[in-house]
């Protein structure tokens, strides 16, 4: 049974050779082209849905469906150049997974290993770079930077973080939880490319800056909420502010992570302490307002486990503890020429497993 | 004599009651309307002219000289409403006056007062919030946030910032300090509000974010490069990886600050350790691309002394030593209703001094 069935369609822009870009649903291993809709679903990226509202996304879903059910033609995969699928407005970047910011801090702060003082009080959060997010099969050229005092080269330990996005339609400020899924479309999945050496060196104390800014990689499909379960969140300790109140839903996203061709981890969403609707909230509480195309991701997704982890920091423990690929080489951090796959999937609204894509790249010396 | 004659000119987005947006030039207490010269000109926002490059940015400024020569017509700034002049792709901050620097470490981290590590040795900066990026004059509403443990409500040490932007109108990656002038097109006054008491409780450890993100205005006029003279930029120690050399030009500013009707400070831009070249340098050494429409700010301009701080974190030493304004009034940080304006002059590349307009807000409840 397809990942990628009807209870499905995430959506994509793609082209074909020499063609000029559309939006498409993936069905299976194919694309359904659906210019032939018209209208918001004739656009070259999916902002101008995006914008509409939800109303106009269950109607075009509603309308999808049923083109889908009819026999669309279908587009094979192998045939078809896929882009970004939206135009980023503001990218924003948390840090909400609480086995993730515990193992950080034990392993870059061994002097402080606890949790920020803040941590459980709000989702810490920070702004990245809009220009340099992009779609899956980017090559990534490895940055260069400060990699200690006197030293400029090469980043020596090129790292991943397993996330997921959100994906901003409907534009607002001071949005309250519970209108999380009035103003969010849906999810793609995230690698938030990091130098942790840049990153020890520069980030005292206004936070990653160059070690982040030089790619941001993004799944090619943004699956609407609409096609995802969700539940109640777990308990939050202390109780959150009532601004952080309710926590909104929570999603069964299970994540993997390949390096090369060996599975190394397989992160689980279910894990996070903040739910997105909160990261939300947080966000647009001092009145900021977001815009159609923000993307918002999650913060390294960590479980507890070893094997769970979103990063090699903390699956090598920086390094320290090589892993070994199934080519029997050993790797602490990236070497030029690897390629690392996201991938995921989720129960879906209508209780069967989906397909959330991948996002992949190689690095490139 | 004119702050704004002939050798100035900057570049702002103007409209008439019910009109549309157009670029004009400053001119006195004027501006001219510069959609009669066609072309890049006759778009209602800069950005066209930002991406085509130095050859036609000189070439406009002397069809603009001509034309103002000549006789253009003029409409008094009274009749016009100046808007963003152009749209803002993305923001960043940098921290490159040491005096400042030194200032915030001692106030906000007794425990370690010296500079962070990496100070001295690359311009310390952070991406900001693009969305909330609003010209002089617009209204600022106090941001409400987390002030501490179990506390949210209105910030109550709310601050500015006393900025220098600039304005990238050639996109490109790793672009040499050199290179400076080939893709930054001019300068905007910038004051990026600052929530304290927001800022200390979230920013460890990824930096500031809600406490700078709920606004960030700039002058509505962009003051190109070409008006500006340069001179050599002081020496540095240590000297400065070779990426950041040679340092690019320095800027001869003078800003001014005042609270309502009192003026408190004059930040001198002379006394930047870090040069907008080397800030540029930086941002794109790991590999990161900057777009038309970037906006780089210098950071908090301090200079030595007590009255050329460029926030009222300093002024006021945290609040612990307020100032009196000209009414009688005591303040540590801004109350409601309180006016800030930072304007500036320079010393134009003809030799006479020139205005670099003003950015100004009032705060709302």
């Amino acid at each position: 049974m397809s990942l990628y069935g009807i209870e499905n369609l995430p959506y994509g822009v793609f082209s074909r050779p020499r063609g000029e870009r559309r939006l498409g649903v993936r069905l299976g291993s194919s694309v359904v082209d659906l210019s032939p809709l018209g209208g918001l679903l004739a656009a070259p990226t999916l902002n101008p849905l995006l914008a509409a509202g939800r109303a106009q996304w269950t109607a075009a879903r509603a309308a999808i469906t049923e083109f889908v059910s009819r026999g669309a033609d279908r587009i094979p995969l192998s045939d078809v150049t896929l882009h970004l699928p939206f135009e980023v407005a503001d990218y924003t970047d948390f840090y909400s997974s609480e086995h993730h910011a515990r193992n950080v801090s034990a392993i870059l702060r061994p002097e402080a290993p606890d949790l920020p003082p803040a941590w459980r009080h709000l989702p810490i959060g920070y702004h990245g770079r809009s220009s340099t997010v992009v779609v899956s099969g980017t090559p990534i050229l490895r940055p260069h930077g400060q990699l200690g005092d006197g030293e400029f080269g090469p980043c020596r330990r090129l790292d991943v973080e397993a996330e997921v996005g959100f994906v901003v339609g409907v534009p607002g400020r001071r949005i309250a939880t519970t209108g999380f899924e009035e103003h969010v479309f849906g999810i793609t999945l995230v690698n938030d490319w990091s130098a942790r050496d840049i990153q020890a060196w520069e980030y005292r104390p206004l936070g990653p800056f160059l070690a982040k800014s030089f790619a941001t990689s993004v799944s090619p499909w943004v699956v609407p909420l609409a096609a995802l379960a969700s539940r109640e969140h777990q308990p939050q300790d202390p109780p959150p502010l009532p601004y952080l109140q309710p926590p909104g839903p929570a999603f069964d996203l299970r994540l993997s992570i390949d390096w090369n061709d060996t599975r190394v981890s397989s992160p689980p969403f279910a894990s996070m302490y903040w739910t997105a609707a909160q990261q939300l909230a947080h966000l647009t509480s001092n009145g900021a307002d977001v815009r159609t195309g923000d993307l918002f991701a999650s913060g390294t997704v960590s479980g507890p486990e070893r094997d769970q982890v979103g990063s090699f920091l903390e699956l090598t423990w920086n390094g320290a503890e090589p892993v070994k690929l199934s080519d029997g080489s050993l790797r602490g951090f990236l070497a030029d020429g690897d390629k690392v796959t996201i991938s995921g999937t989720a129960i879906g609204a209508a209780g069967v497993e989906i397909g959330l894509g991948e996002v992949t790249g190689t690095i490139l010396a």
